[in-house]
């Protein structure tokens, strides 16, 4: 049993009002807030069992390796990697997909070779590819979505030709919802021999993952979207592309050897974490990936469907605000615009007086603004401790909205 | 009055046993252990203030950007910047080194260009060098340390060729403790028209450091050896040098504006910090670097001073114990070997048996220890709320591991 009331009691920040009103916390796409659990769990590592990781063979140290090293086993079941070795631990999707796009992209792609992504792709998604359009002129190639934000993974597998080395495609639009078919564009893309990078830094919060299913070669994710620490996060690398790619950032830990001439490389996945890792970032992250799965991906999803489909009807309710994404299966997040003078900014301004925190603005998807043809929407963004009455919150602020600025 | 005894009181960790004895924590060169205000700083971040920063623009988001970016401002004046612009925010000493070394040195270096190298520098002002000898033929130039320990700045500035591109050295060696006298480096580089890249990782933590003083280009630091959260950290970078290095990490919040065709990156700095930050760790080193810079980084200075110049003097009583780094003005970082059959992994197994951890093995330094031709030392070194009377322990520790071993 789901049980809303007591989830929302474990994580202290929800408790809390801003503007006088209680937080509603609807900008969950943007980074999730901290259970208690994860918080304490960092004050221990600091308090008492803190010391750098791999390198020490003291008492603090094989014991901060242990916790750190233990992580890595967690990721591994929560995206079910067929090995730990599969994940490399760092920052976040953005470094993980950065770590591709230099460590693997980088030295076998050529001026002419290209890379499909869709249009609604995140920033993080696109700027380290422009880097390859820009440095050694690789071609992006650009998929469209429909006017539901859907995207047709047949669309994806038909724009791979022959100079096509990567795939690059999002699991869960950050904007629109939108799910995409994976396991359709990697067996597409598979079937002419093209690897797929997918980036699941929202996906994973939202719903069960399974790497070895969809057949991801690469599949990015974000410690702090899932309800864990900043500055944390894992890319799964299956096995052959990890032995494929070259190590991106270089320092301690990842090498064997070092000498005035030339450097031994450390094994996979070690080879791919230099320096001193995120040692309690990645402890905490396994707490929250243990307290996610401790209540379990599915009913986390049947949860959040729950709160999509009454999100859906609130805001049907409202036929002066426009909702982009519009596929039944989206994900419980809701980019709208209002009719009339209402800019996006003061739209979410005027909700947080009401306690109500949106983001407004691009969400890092420039190509995306552009193909929907506007400049700015505001988002509301659902998480595993989001109810219904905090929607019936948003659309009581949403109303007042659109009658300070009729 | 530096009062010892007090900050020890802050920090947490220091009142636990280990192996049944109280930890005497010698191993800051790998890391340092946190304050409560650290550790609390973290958990109130989380627990009553946490958002995504920059993108947002409801309550919450604001305060958290507003927390984050004043640790700029703290960076700057705990380095002496001309200008909090002039400071790049990252995960640590490996980011902003090979942020360097890609943004700055990749595009500007060709086959026969030249870095100067010391033999004493750690891995990871080694490794990204390394990439580019190894990707585009630059050659590493190295300059020897004599038997002291001791680096001339003058023979770096001999080792200056018209071919050579960048001078590579740390500020204080994590092994030996030697300093080096930048400002001397600097101003025989620059006259030469080469610019020159600090490792500052361990002398951030030991002495006052003045990077427009110093007329470094480049100076990095590692936040988790200064006290604060793993995964903080940051580089200097002198404006025009910032000018002159494109991009390094590419995604979300670096990026005025991203289309299908093309990127307008952002102004410099948050050009090169890319996708969410470390948002609660930065905030974490912020109140590290204020608890560093209220004690006084002089009189931190010179309380190290003083348990460096008692240490020299009990170890110095040890005949049967070589330490390699002898200069006089050391900072108090003590690497040592034992005669006999002791290997350094033995002997810090013994003494932490006796509650003493510090790290054996090669130190993220190979050509150091080839240079030195030993395999692997113990290393004991201090921080800012170690005592004498931790001396006194670690030396019986060493008699009881020398008795074991004679």
């Amino acid at each position: 049993m789901y049980d809303v009331n007591a989830i929302r009691g474990d994580f202290p920040i929800l408790s809390r009002e801003v503007n006088g009103k209680p937080l509603v916390y609807l900008d969950n796409g943007a980074s999730a807030q901290k259970p208690q659990v994860v918080i304490d769990a960092i004050s221990k590592a600091y308090s008492e069992e803190y010391s750098n990781v791999h390198r020490g063979l003291h008492y603090l140290s094989n014991l901060a390796t242990e916790n750190y090293e233990s992580v890595r086993g967690k990721l591994a079941r929560f995206l079910n990697a067929g090995s730990e070795d599969e994940i490399v631990m760092n920052s976040g999707t953005t470094e993980g997909i950065n770590m591709v796009a230099y460590g693997w992209a980088m030295p076998r792609m050529e001026a002419g070779d290209e890379i499909v992504l869709s249009v609604m792709e995140h920033h993080a998604n696109i700027v380290p590819w422009h880097y390859l359009r820009e440095r050694q002129g690789v071609v992006l190639k650009w998929v469209d979505v429909d006017s539901t934000g859907a995207l047709d993974p047949q669309k994806i597998i038909d724009a791979v030709s022959p100079n096509t080395k990567l795939v690059a495609v999002t699991h869960m639009s950050n904007v629109l919802g939108t799910k995409v078919d994976i396991k359709a564009v990697c067996e597409g893309a598979h079937s002419k021999g093209v690897p797929v990078l997918v980036d699941g830094s929202q996906a994973a919060v939202h719903m069960p993952v399974d790497v070895q299913d969809l057949d991801a070669d690469f599949y990015a994710i974000t410690g702090h979207k899932l309800y864990g620490p900043s500055g944390s996060g894992a890319i799964y690398c299956k096995a052959e592309r990890m032995a494929e790619m070259r190590p991106f950032i270089g320092g301690g830990d990842m090498i064997k050897e070092v000498s005035k001439d030339g450097v031994v490389y450390n094994d996979p996945p070690h080879k791919f974490e230099a320096g001193t890792p995120g040692i309690v970032q990645m402890i905490g992250l396994g707490v929250a990936l243990d307290y996610m799965m401790g209540h379990g991906m599915d009913a986390i999803a049947a949860h959040e469907d729950s709160l999509r489909d009454y999100t859906v009807e609130r805001l049907g309710g409202l036929n002066w605000l426009q909702v982009q994404g519009t596929t039944p299966d989206k994900g419980a997040i809701f980019s709208f615009t209002l009719d009339g003078a209402g800019h996006a900014h003061d739209i979410s301004t005027i909700l947080d007086k009401k306690g109500v925190a949106v983001r407004a603005g691009q969400h890092c998807v420039g190509p995306l603004m552009e193909h929907m043809g506007l400049n700015a929407t505001c988002r509301a963004s659902f998480g595993m401790y989001n109810t219904k009455e905090e929607v019936d919150v948003l659309v009581d602020a949403l109303e007042l909205a659109h009658d300070l600025f009729a």
